[in-house]
């Protein structure tokens, strides 16, 4: 009973940020997202009736106590649902650094989530692959299908879900990572969905939601930069705003962020295609299309306090490989 | 007909930005500000009969076509107030650099408004002579009383003026400005009040406003620093969130007001008695108490990116000097 995953990280261009149902994970917006192709959590699920609990090793070394918990509470989620009696052990690798703005926890759950059903001899679909994924971490409900992805709020765990929106075709955009700290961040991005409702402004944040996720639609399907740069970069500081008026606040930008986010507004001013998302980390997304992916790493590589440069083309979705 | 008059700058610690009557410069929210001592303009007014048109030097230049005109549209409506038919010939200096988030405009047209009324031979109130100076600049209104200063909303020209509501010896507050660039800012906090609407968020800054004006005002009264130092940080985080969110965005951040902002969480951490505030520039007010003022600054000065340092302390009025 075992059975290998790889799943990819994700990019939100309309950002989720906070819960309406924390248990849940239903979020408090929809939101939109492409995979990020070669940035991947490959990971292995064994379960076997001779272990008495569940086991995490990450990049080759045990996971801490707080990993492991989380991971044992995911795999009770799939054994409710799957009628399974068994422990596992979770074997599980990033080819990309972690807890730094690049949302490890999306790939992670979303291969544990489907390596986990997969081990069983299960087969559910992907609608129900990105629920239970999303019990893990919300953004994992996004890394299991395809491509361009949306998810939907849903009022119960059923119904908030991930769909691909567009195939990874579609559109060449490349998200070109400006990696200012590979550092752990101080507050994770999972308490920090907790404070978002201590902002003034996470009201006015999630009521626009739907607007904004109208517009980059439209923005994606009509293949409209302009646009859709607008409408990305704006939710990125909606998002961030949020964050900086929480209490207590969190700051996830350093100095090296603000300076490439005013960077990558004066090369749009120029006429290059690129525009800027954070997540909840100092790390910077410069979104462009492959046209001009060449001229803005080599941009964001000469900038000062970017300590790497990870490039990533539209994903595919998380699938079994072993 | 011939006065000078001397006017301090301010620095606020709950802020104004955005008007509820874009003409009569009445403000979205009431603010409260400390005067800050030796930062100051000062400013000679003629009334002269010879004159075809008001001019002005600013240390010593002529000043711009732009800087004039607002200086003029200023001194209309002083000769409307005094029914004066006069032109005048107004020089004006500055100890401190101009357009860098130091309020320049706020002793700027405090001591305009000051010099050119005593020229006149005239004598008003303090509260009128802060209501015409509000004219000029909604900041100045606040550089007209000595010491910590409320500027109120007010529904009317007459209602909205500034009071002092504690001495200048009430409480040994200094601000520490870290001073990060003294180049002019691309949009002005005159333009920049306009766009403050156009934020999702502004609303809800400004319905939250009176509850921090409250929290303040019995942080000052008590000398509660603790409780000062949480409502001014959250209160110009609110600020430069609803800048950063408006149409277009407004950052006045730069990375060193970021390191500096990140610096000043640590060392209050510490246990050092200080907060930050930044108004529309990416210069740093690091506040502090007269016990901690020199460790702060000597902090201050140390830090990359910080290219000089300003230290006040708290103020006195905008006054005839000659």
């Amino acid at each position: 009973m075992q059975a290998t995953a790889q799943a990819h990280s994700n990019i939100a261009f309309i950002k989720y940020w906070g819960n309406a149902d924390d248990a849940l994970r239903l979020p408090a917006n929809p939101s939109i997202s492409m995979n990020l192709a070669g940035v991947t959590t490959t990971t292995t699920v064994v379960w076997d009736s001779a272990l008495q609990t569940d086991s995490l090793s990450i990049n080759d070394a045990p996971a801490d106590e707080k990993a492991t918990q989380r991971v044992a509470q995911h795999l009770e989620a799939i054994r409710k649902r799957l009628k399974l009696d068994l422990k596992a052990a979770v074997t599980s690798g990033n080819n990309f650094p972690m807890g730094a703005g690049i949302a490890s926890s999306a790939s992670s759950f979303a291969a544990l989530t489907v390596a986990a059903v997969a081990a069983a001899g299960a087969t559910l679909t992907e609608r129900e692959l990105s629920s239970i994924a999303r019990l893990g971490s919300g953004s994992a409900s996004r890394s299991i299908p395809a491509g361009y992805v949306e998810w939907c709020t849903g009022m119960s765990h059923d119904e908030s879900v991930a769909y691909t929106i567009a195939p990874a075709d579609h559109w060449s955009l490349v998200d070109v990572i400006g990696v200012i700290s590979t550092g752990h961040k101080e507050v994770g991005s999972r308490e920090g969905h907790g404070t978002a409702i201590t902002s003034d402004f996470q009201a006015a944040r999630v009521a626009s939601a739907p607007a904004r996720l109208a517009q980059c639609k439209e923005a994606l399907f009509g293949k409209d930069f302009a646009k859709f740069a607008a409408v990305v970069e704006h939710d990125s500081n909606l998002m961030h705003a949020v964050m900086m008026t929480s209490r207590p606040p969190l700051f996830y930008w350093q100095p090296a962020s603000l300076l490439l986010m005013e960077q990558v507004r004066r090369w749009r001013a120029e006429g290059l295609n690129v525009c800027y998302t954070l997540d909840a980390g100092p790390n910077v997304h410069c979104l462009t299309t492959a046209e001009h992916a060449d001229e803005i790493e080599a941009r964001v590589r000469a900038l000062e306090g970017v300590q790497s440069v990870i490039r990533a083309a539209v994903g595919g979705g998380a699938a079994v490989v072993g």
